[in-house]
């Protein structure tokens, strides 16, 4: 039997990714998906490729509905709708299980339904898995995040990096900014060029960045943990780098390069989807594009004693879609790996 | 128990989808890898994408090796290769099974081996499905002329175009070019721009499209089948449209648009990789990318008394590498439809 | 003495591309530029590569203050907004010239202001140099017909072709479709695809493509010409490459490649914007691409008796902006190449 | 009359960049074009863009006579070639004027020829215009140098920073990489991809950029400047964006964006090529490309007491060919903008 799975927004590209990946997995079937915009069309209609494949017609958002048509929902919807809606789907279905790609709760911690608190997970398996596995809402991590905090993450475990020396400069393929025809997406726009925006601590996933580093810390003293975060939009479709740099603490300067791969392999030993190359291959779009692989490569630059640390991923599956179906093979009891395990597409 | 598969020429980008594919598919493993430029290397350190993936090293080509490994070999080599090699391949076993991915068998008929004569099939399943399925021997059809073909079919067969009339301009995307650095592949030469190449009868495929386009006659009268066909190179990395105009004959000009889009509905019905859009969606690459489906709108323009034609594969799937997987489950009597049944990506 | 020259529509990309050559005129100086959307801010806050550059502020549309400030207007507007804007500017400015680069005069042949009847010229001046020097108000040809007549008048003069043959297949970059944000436009519903769209004779520069070109008819028999007229999207910036298939006249199917060659060569020997390059080398986009030259190679397919004529233009260029100041260059008794004499970039 | 200007290795990216702005220049004229790859074409043959507008045939590189027909020549050849052939040059012909554009003479300041030493100049004007007025040989710097150098000068000169904290994440187009067809500049391999490159202080850049940034230090403590540089590479053909971070030193924190944007303002009041964009205008590669423009914005990260400074430039024009040509215009006292004031192409 398999499980009974809905889409809310499930226009966007994100939802679109989701349903694409959904129709790959032996465990699930799609048996609602929602659009206030396009309600009564065909999803064919809005996207050609699923012509002959999703025959399914796109419904308003209707909690009763879901809640009964449903064992999990993915909320692939604007911020602010999940904060409002998911205590409606758990007072219709008290053990509906949800994954809200939003940022609505990966701040806050609770859901206030059914006259109970119910625990959200922030939902990065590699470094949360446990608390994923127990939750029955989760919070989706951002695309910018998942590419940041899982490159900083053995360093801060371990505790070795100056927490204040954190630079990272991001840069993101066009489909991270939604599906929303807006004049800076224009194809003419982003086109042969290439911008910085939301510079100087302003873009709004600082917060969620610095929250999860510092959980990382073992240490008490976390509140200096600041960051300077500089988003660049890059002419692609899919795809982040972050080129991290950290300084090491005044007495771990001498690290070497095969420690400090060392250290990041055994840290990501038993996970599938993160792997730590060698330091003579550096991590490509390409080589992650339409798969739910992390590659990391750290590198110690000894002319400076920095560490450089290289992170790619695809926004729209590690980033966003395909790391929402990894956390509801944890939350379903699946194998983790179910409709995740291709290769990126080359060429 | 799963099928026994080897590569050769694994480094060339067929080779690469071939790989991606397989590493996907249920019903086989990949026993061996072969590539005389890259031997010893492991497979990774070509395509980084498959790090901790495909575990093989690249080796040598070696009929005897290959012979006792594996059930069946798709030769994802340059032409002229195929048709020394496959010959040397049936003496060592005399029931393997081989998808040629070159040009070499699609004009050719037989090969012969171990005193005798094997018939060879052109393995385009939806024309051709019986021929393939008893062949042992498949040549693999080229894109241009999987595009071409798949959109002409159902009207050759119904006998009514004229054959003298057959325009076809058609567009492909780069990686149809192979792998091999050259300067017109550079990549500053190609992006931004777009131009045509080989025009006025001089593509090597239009002996292949002709040929497979007279056979889908059913009058004697066949010779003067002849078309024009200009191949243009786009700035992407994959895909085909063919925009194909032909004249309805002259007692045939009254076919309406409904009457042309049953035609094609009704002669593809059986076929799960090819959809008929309705008149108002046309093929899209974006729509059919990373898949091995094949969009097909045929349009009536009124104004004209034309046929337009528009189809749209992806070059390295249904094109290419897809297309031989097909072929396989088809000869290892597999779902037809075993690993590949995956919508395109957007974004 | 400069010429005062106004822009209404100013920050749209024909605007932005008049202002862009116009500045490097030495000819004349901008005096006005308008927008409704934009008026009240500086021009580089729509453009920031103006920022220093041009320091006019954007100003509503009003007729009196442009017929004042202007010896010449170009109107870079939408359709409907020319035909009934021009009159009024006649009004207020008796000998003020007019370049309209939308469709609104393109097919009506005169403007009715000042009790009298201004006649108008259609701007291609290989084909109408004399009636465009003698013309107060220019319509200034659409980007497509542009493309599609330079490649056919030497045809069409010579009355050596059958004019019911004509297949057009245009390929057009995006900045074509004008800057207004559409989903269709977004990045990345164009960026790694292709379609083809307005099909079946429904595109709106037909009646202009075939009016132009039955006026080039030298015989009288003219009313069956008609096109087939296939647009597509091209991933790219600018450019358009139309690829032209034609039936020589029962007669004339003995021209060889160089008389064609000859005759094409011949018809445009006085024409500086217009290359006939040599039957080994095609048009490309790149070879055109921020320049006003047209790229023309004609191909005679021996196979099918079929001509094969590919051209290439830059669609804001010789296709808009760069067209409308070569038409203002004529009627202001300038040099014909001043401001727009610039080779294509490579990259 | 015009000065007679020859190009050595006239058929790399740099090369046709230098004849595309010296053909638009009004003081000079190209007597010579060589390459040792392609002597005895046309220019035309190698770029079709050129086709009916540089006629001159390429030549194999002659020293005697180049020396006789220039009276200024550039070299937009590999390294190690200028070093030894300008000498040659300097016997044939004492007064001829000689622009390095490749690295030979970066680091190096004197050139031995007719028994006596020469001076050569970095040819970044802004920072260094009197040494270039009055050298006979200019080493014209690198593209990323000049990303850099002019983005940082005005807190150097200032001596505001703490010179142990610069790290700077540069990205370029491809072209930056050169005309030579490489698996790595495969459109294939680009397109749709991001990469980083050459990380960990491990590119031949380095040392010219802390050798120029070192020198406009005004202080004598300058040895511990050390910069961490990691570039990567864009699918786009031209433009660099360079997004540098440095630390404040510690009794300078309380500088306002004000006061940053007034001291870069004041450095290049002068400066034509040079914009400072306010705080709210962030440089884009769009905004520069095909001009010689550098924008620059400085920005105060109050969070973290960083600054970043985004500077864009055109990696073969201000980068390569258009500083090339300003460097010319010095030397050979024409007016510094000539044949260089175009404003980028949008679309």
């Amino acid at each position: 039997m398999k499980f009974k799975i809905g889409i809310i927004g499930a226009t966007g590209y994100t939802g679109a990714e989701l349903i694409k990946l959904l129709l790959n997995h032996p465990g699930v079937e799609i048996t609602a998906v929602t659009s206030e915009q396009h309600a009564g069309k065909k999803y064919y209609e809005i996207y050609p490729s699923f012509y002959d494949r999703l025959k399914l017609k796109l419904k308003k958002t209707n909690a009763n509905e879901l809640a009964k048509k449903c064992d999990l929902i993915f909320l692939a919807t604007p911020n602010d709708f999940a904060k409002h809606f998911i205590p409606q789907l758990l007072r219709k279905n008290k053990s509906i299980k949800l994954i809200d790609l939003s940022s609505d709760f990966r701040l806050a911690k609770t859901v206030n339904a059914n006259n109970k608190k119910y625990d959200t997970a922030y939902g990065l398996p590699e470094i949360n898995r446990k608390e994923v596995r127990t939750s029955q809402i989760i919070a989706n991590p951002g695309c910018y995040p998942t590419s940041i905090i899982l490159a900083l993450a053995p360093l801060l475990r371990k505790n070795i990096i100056d927490v204040e020396s954190i630079i990272i400069d991001s840069k993101s393929g066009v489909s991270g900014a939604g599906k929303g025809p807006k004049q800076d997406l224009h194809f003419v726009e982003i086109n042969e060029s290439f911008t910085p925006y939301k510079l100087g601590g302003t873009h709004r996933h600082i917060p969620e960045i610095e929250n999860e580093l510092s959980k990382l810390l073992t240490v008490k003293k976390k509140s200096n943990l600041k960051i300077v975060f500089s988003p660049h939009l890059l002419p692609i479709n899919r795809g982040i780098i972050s080129t991290i740099y950290v300084s090491l603490k005044r007495n771990k300067r001498k690290k070497s390069q095969n420690e400090i791969t060392k250290l990041y392999k055994t840290f990501y030993k038993n996970e599938y989807f993160i792997k730590i190359l060698p330091p003579n291959i550096y991590p490509q779009i390409k080589n992650v594009r339409n798969s739910n692989f992390c590659h990391i490569t750290p590198l110690v630059d000894k002319r400076t004693n920095k560490l450089i640390i290289v992170s790619a991923i695809d926004n729209m599956v590690k980033g966003a879609s395909g790391q929402a179906i990894q956390n509801m093979n944890i939350i379903l009891s699946l194998d983790e790996k179910l409709g995740l395990d291709t290769t990126s597409n080359i060429p």
